[in-house]
């Protein structure tokens, strides 16, 4: 007999058919003896029409009525899921944030977990019972409904895994697992069948959308053993565990993409000490995230080219606020690219093999891509090129390193 | 200054430019030097969309999940409406049942209110802020969510502007008022300025849809001045209030109609001792509520006939219980008959004025129209008759009291 945490996000609860499909998943762990906690997302496009509601009273608001309109989407379907249970026979009770409690600080919107207190949801699960938990929600110290942001329901279902020491924890999705690259534009990608933290961590960031950062953090912190699976269909997803667990560590486990970039080059900045301080500063003031950075000498040896990328939201923003300082900055140009794609490749194997970083950039190379910018960690190598070449990248390292399906 | 309790129903919430019409009249009760409470309903629609989610699991269902389920619609529109008061500058905030707490009893889908912890919410109204409400739920013993029942949203008005000692608890809704009849039938029905406690309570049970007879109860037990009153236009409403506050009282203050019964006859029933028990004993067992009753002495001396009135919903399951009865119950003939409608006048004026009843028997004989059966009260009198002639009893008893608009 083991603890299950079961998650179901909203295309996996979208209406009764769906919840009822996702109930039997709940049904048949249940059935193998096991203790099961479901923690479900809204019903999809719920939470898209009550975030509508609220926006269309007007852009500044109260975050905490914010919270309290859009949480009400968990709650629905945690009350028919549980309802849902019952019908086929299983004890099962729906259980809201303030009624566990699991307890947040009072960050409305993104709030964080700072305790669930268990005990009484552990009783009901060794009496039999079903814990279904409505996600993305908590509760503040002056007892108001908080949400926990995006991929709020993920990190729900992996801090009850923790809390409850959980032997795993299945975040079912509209996708079977984590594959070597996104099957959509390579048709040979594999499907993994385990995966590291780190390199989760790494595909989460750098444009796989299959869970969100945050919740494989938490995580990796707390030693969650996390299953991607599809509600789908039957077969076992990915596992994402210690690097331990995994035995045959493969070199390069993924190549991800990202075409929500942009590039920003300022031209012959006069080259002298803090002048990336007082570039970065105050886009950092603005709350703009800055990701690849690369800067030249000039012919002219007196002067430098600074590159940097940004999200494409963030685009117009980050020029406002050097525009307003060109002055103060002296560069000769700001040359806007939002015709720019982020190339990665992911694996725990760099740490003992070199040649990684070299055999993607002479792979691109063979095919006339032309690298921007790169950048480096212990397990990845990114690479900024022209956004007309993402497919045509990918494809060749998916093949280069050894990925496609045989 | 004043303490104000505003309700508004689902069609006064039905959607953002309706919620923004609604924050309105609190804005201006708020720029009058008034404290106000706002409880609201859920936008219309959403309830029923949610019953309808629970109804297609399956016939029996958990109650406290269905109130889970249900129960968000409130909270999404007390959400929507706080922000809605901070965007026209008001300091304002939602409150959920368990956030207060409203305490009831756990007799969930028509949970009765045992207490409201009223000390945090009279503070706020102090300090200025608008204190909103999501009506028709409360909090169980065991911290689950419980509903009110139809009406439910009325209840919390009334007994928050009972907790708070409110000097009036102003029903908004789609009509602007009590009127002496149903003014879709009767062009020419007055609306009424003031109306007691027992008249309201009468017309509420007899048809007229405008407040829930619970709701009229409690309010004529804590002696909580209702006002019923349109938002969507600014005259004065009704209001019902105690009797020695209506000084100019009318014999008559309305003529009200419900089509919605149905007659059953028992033809030739032994008329023995106890015959009237055994019928109505089995139906009473059976949930099912009778209405009015009339017992005849058959030509034959040696039996009766019986006849009683049920809602027409319950009609088949009634004919169904006595049918099973037929041998105890030894009776000739069951005759159904759909097609009937209770006419009732309703005055506190009745008490000390005679002549009432048989103004009302008279004009309906001038009319041509058969009574089939009677009942009284103090208060009121009705009549069952043929459905066909529904609108012109009214119309004759409007003109018979002078009721008509002059």
């Amino acid at each position: 007999m083991a603890r299950i945490v079961q998650k179901f996000g909203g295309t996996s609860v979208a209406d009764m058919d769906h919840i009822r499909n996702a109930a039997l998943r709940t049904k048949a762990e249940r059935d193998a003896g096991n203790e099961v906690v479901v923690v479900v997302s809204a019903m999809s496009g719920v939470t898209n029409r009550l975030v509508d509601y609220v926006n269309s009273i007007g852009s500044l608001h109260d975050a905490s009525e914010y919270d309290t309109v859009v949480s009400s989407g968990e709650q629905i379907s945690s009350g028919l899921m549980a309802l849902t249970l019952q019908d086929m026979g299983i004890p099962a009770r729906s259980w809201l944030s303030w009624q566990i409690p699991i307890e947040t600080d009072a960050t409305h919107g993104k709030a964080r977990i700072r305790r669930i207190v268990a005990d009484e949801i552990a009783k009901r699960l060794g009496e039999g019972e079903v814990v279904v938990v409505a996600g993305f929600q908590g509760v503040s110290p002056d007892n108001r409904i908080t949400t926990l942001g995006r991929g709020g329901s993920d990190i729900s279902a992996v801090a009850l895994a923790a809390a409850l020491e959980a032997e795993r924890c299945d975040i079912y999705t509209d996708v079977d697992g984590v594959y070597t690259c996104d099957p959509r534009i390579i048709a040979s990608a594999r499907k993994l069948d385990k995966i590291t933290y780190e390199e989760m961590l790494e595909m989460a960031s750098l444009g796989s959308k299959v869970l969100q950062t945050r919740s494989v953090e938490m995580a990796m912190n707390h030693r969650v053993c996390l299953q991607v699976r599809s509600s789908f269909d039957e077969s076992p997803g990915t596992l994402v565990v210690d690097e331990d667990e995994v035995v045959e560590k493969e070199v390069v486990s993924g190549v991800t993409y990202s075409r929500d970039e942009a590039k920003i080059t300022l031209v012959k900045v006069p080259d002298r000490p803090g002048v990336a301080a007082s570039i970065f500063g105050p886009l950092a003031d603005a709350n703009i995230n800055v990701d690849m950075i690369v800067q030249n000498v000039s012919d002219d040896g007196a002067s430098t080219d600074v590159t940097f990328t940004v999200v494409q939201d963030d685009l117009d923003r980050a020029k406002a606020v050097l525009e307003e300082r060109r002055d103060e900055l002296a560069y000769a140009e700001l040359v806007p690219d939002p015709n720019v794609a982020k190339i990665s490749v992911i694996g725990v194997g760099m740490r003992s093999h070199v040649g990684v970083a070299q055999q993607m950039f002479s792979t691109l190379a063979e095919n006339g891509i032309n690298i921007q910018v790169i950048s480096t960690s212990e397990i990845k190598v990114s690479v900024l090129i022209e956004e007309k070449f993402t497919e045509q990248a990918l494809r060749a390292l998916h093949t280069a390193y050894d990925l496609d399906a045989s």
